[in-house]
């Protein structure tokens, strides 16, 4: 039973901000390691180790300071992270993991080879691969870059036949891969959470509506037909099975126009979709992960409330941060709002999420539209 | 509006650590200052001044870095704090209010003189005027510390005309002041804030249970006849309505055996009978103690549960603090438990609290009680 454990955790943005919260709560002490000295989570971690993410010296600094190793993205050094794991430090998810999940194509080769259903793929190694993807799926598809991309930074649409070449042009150098463009009715993701027990917990299913290819909104729970709300539960839990590592795991899925849902991609962390369980459920994504990764037990996935919608708060414009309008937002029955501290902000940068939860899915969404555009930052 | 805003809370403990959490979530940065460099806010401001709270110098510092002024602890140095306004930086509560709400005697001799109902009370400078005051009010009746006591520091009861020598004697040189006992049913609280508009809302009655002079458990709402509660929460806003400054107040009242209430005291902060807010209320007496100092629109004080229990969890020992089964009682449905990472534990110190909402009372008792008998701490 961990008693004022000290947690470390790779990456201080906005989901270690979340992170600490509950740790605290639950007793523990944080460490961040980040490049960034006034990152979002720098407000409220007690040491902050300043490195690059895949330092592998920082990294075992951190582990010496530390009792439980985490992570809040994905881009780390794993090879660090599975070496410190064979001299006794507790990493949760496990390297290993980090290490498929981190190339893209990996990731889809495992979940294929355990017939979890993701949309066709294939490697990219020459302008002739891409071709052929494009005669294999039709056209558009999509190429990917296999490592590295969130947020739809890496990803490209590939229109036609000649198009190929401008893409291949574009990404020269960059492992890639091709996938097959999946028309679909609706994004849906969940959260799922490998316990301290390794029993796997999930959230509901909800509904995540992208633009530009960044989250934007999240609907818990999905307004899906509850057979495919079951299977998507069910293609979630079945992926994260083939992963070791206790935590949570972001699971995105399409449901294509034919009532098919696809496993997409698998973020070895909390995740933005899971953002409204801070307010929706008894137990927030961010509070699971802290009890999973410290050897606590879980507690509820249940939402407390029938409907919760989270609306992301992105930056419109690039330079100095300057939130306003919280307040208006604020004014409006039912809005939590959560600003992340950050001092610069950019286009499409996620600077905080606004979230409503109430009875009535229409006056939800209706009051998340009117809080987001009563804030400009 | 305020953006981005630099808090400045005078004080580093729990409430502290409590009122950065939404100060965050705002967009708001926070310093703190306590003279405890491992206090429990510590673990979450950007900057700390290390410094005693009645500091003129550090107090005139916090000032300088900071946008707002705030209090967790009313033991500072008030004369700073008014002499800090009149060169504009704004302050909440005031310092006026809070010198008046310091002294007790001068605290209730206002309330009493605008005709809010307290125990009889009177002066104390010798040994016979607490003879006077046995004879006046009979015994047992109550002998206080002027200033600085709290969690029943600084009280003594008066059995006997004999007992007051004893008393007399162990405060020699503490200005003293007597006070009726009044035989209650129960101990009251509730939470008062002036918004950022000068108007006071009002959290529910809550019933609070002591233990040796120390808040024990809450219990929101109380059980009592709506008719009491209605004359508990116009005393409570009466005897507000008399102060200047915005933000939360603690108010605890008596409801005397024939059914009276009683206003006890004023706290000029945030309080322990309010920690149920986290979890019961959309909006917790942190976050609106936050919006009111800050200039921001209230939020609603309804609770969204039908009962709240809150349980302290009190030091049983004097040593190094080491929180054990915090997991055994989130293994309780409903369970939220708070740590404060106090380093430190001492008999009868707060070291955090447990909350259980739900919707049967005696469901919720049985929780807290058992939640709180696994934690060691």
């Amino acid at each position: 039973m961990p008693t004022m454990a000290r947690l470390g955790i790779i990456g201080g943005g906005q989901l270690a901000l979340k992170l600490i919260d509950p740790a605290h709560r639950l007793g523990h002490h944080a460490t961040i390691l980040d490049p960034t000295s006034k990152c979002p989570a720098s407000q409220v971690a007690e040491c902050h180790v300043i490195a690059q993410f895949d330092d592998p010296s920082a990294i075992r600094e951190l582990a010496r300071w530390c009792d439980f190793l985490t992570i809040e993205i994905e881009t780390v050094d794993a090879t660090t992270l599975t070496a410190l794991e064979k001299t006794g430090t507790i990493i949760n998810p496990t390297g290993d993991t980090i290490a498929v999940l981190q190339d893209k194509y990996v990731q889809k080769s495992m979940l294929a080879a355990s017939g979890v259903r993701t949309p066709r793929f294939s490697e990219v190694w020459a302008l002739s691969d891409l071709q052929a993807a494009g005669e294999e799926y039709g056209y558009p598809f999509i190429a990917k870059a296999r490592r590295g991309g969130y947020d739809g930074r890496g990803n490209a649409v590939v229109t036609s036949a000649d198009h190929c070449r401008d893409v291949w042009d574009r990404f020269v150098g960059v492992p890639l891969m091709a996938e097959e463009y999946i028309s679909f009715r609706a994004e849906l993701a969940t959260i799922v959470v490998r316990t301290s027990r390794d029993d796997l917990i999930v959230y509901p299913i909800v509904e995540t509506q992208q633009q530009d290819n960044i989250c934007h909104k999240v609907i818990a729970p999905a307004a899906i037909d509850p057979g495919i709300a079951r299977e998507a539960r069910t293609l979630a839990l079945n992926a994260i099975r083939l992963l070791r590592g206790r935590g949570a795991f972001g699971v995105e899925m399409f449901l294509s126009t034919d009532n098919t849902v696809f496993l997409n991609e698998i973020a070895p962390r909390v995740h933005n979709s899971g953002h409204y369980t801070i307010e929706a459920c008894q137990v927030s994504q961010f509070e699971q992960h802290i009890r999973a990764v410290t050897g606590m037990e879980p507690g509820t996935t249940v939402m407390h409330e029938p409907f919760a919608v989270m609306v992301n708060i992105l930056g419109d414009r690039n330079g100095r941060a300057a939130p306003q309008g919280v307040e208006d937002a604020l004014a409006l029955e039912g809005v939590a709002v959560h600003i992340y501290g950050k001092r610069e902000t950019k286009i499409a940068r996620k600077m905080g999420h606004i979230t409503v939860v109430g009875s009535d899915l229409n006056t939800v969404l209706a009051l998340a539209t009117e809080a987001r555009r009563r804030i400009t930052i």
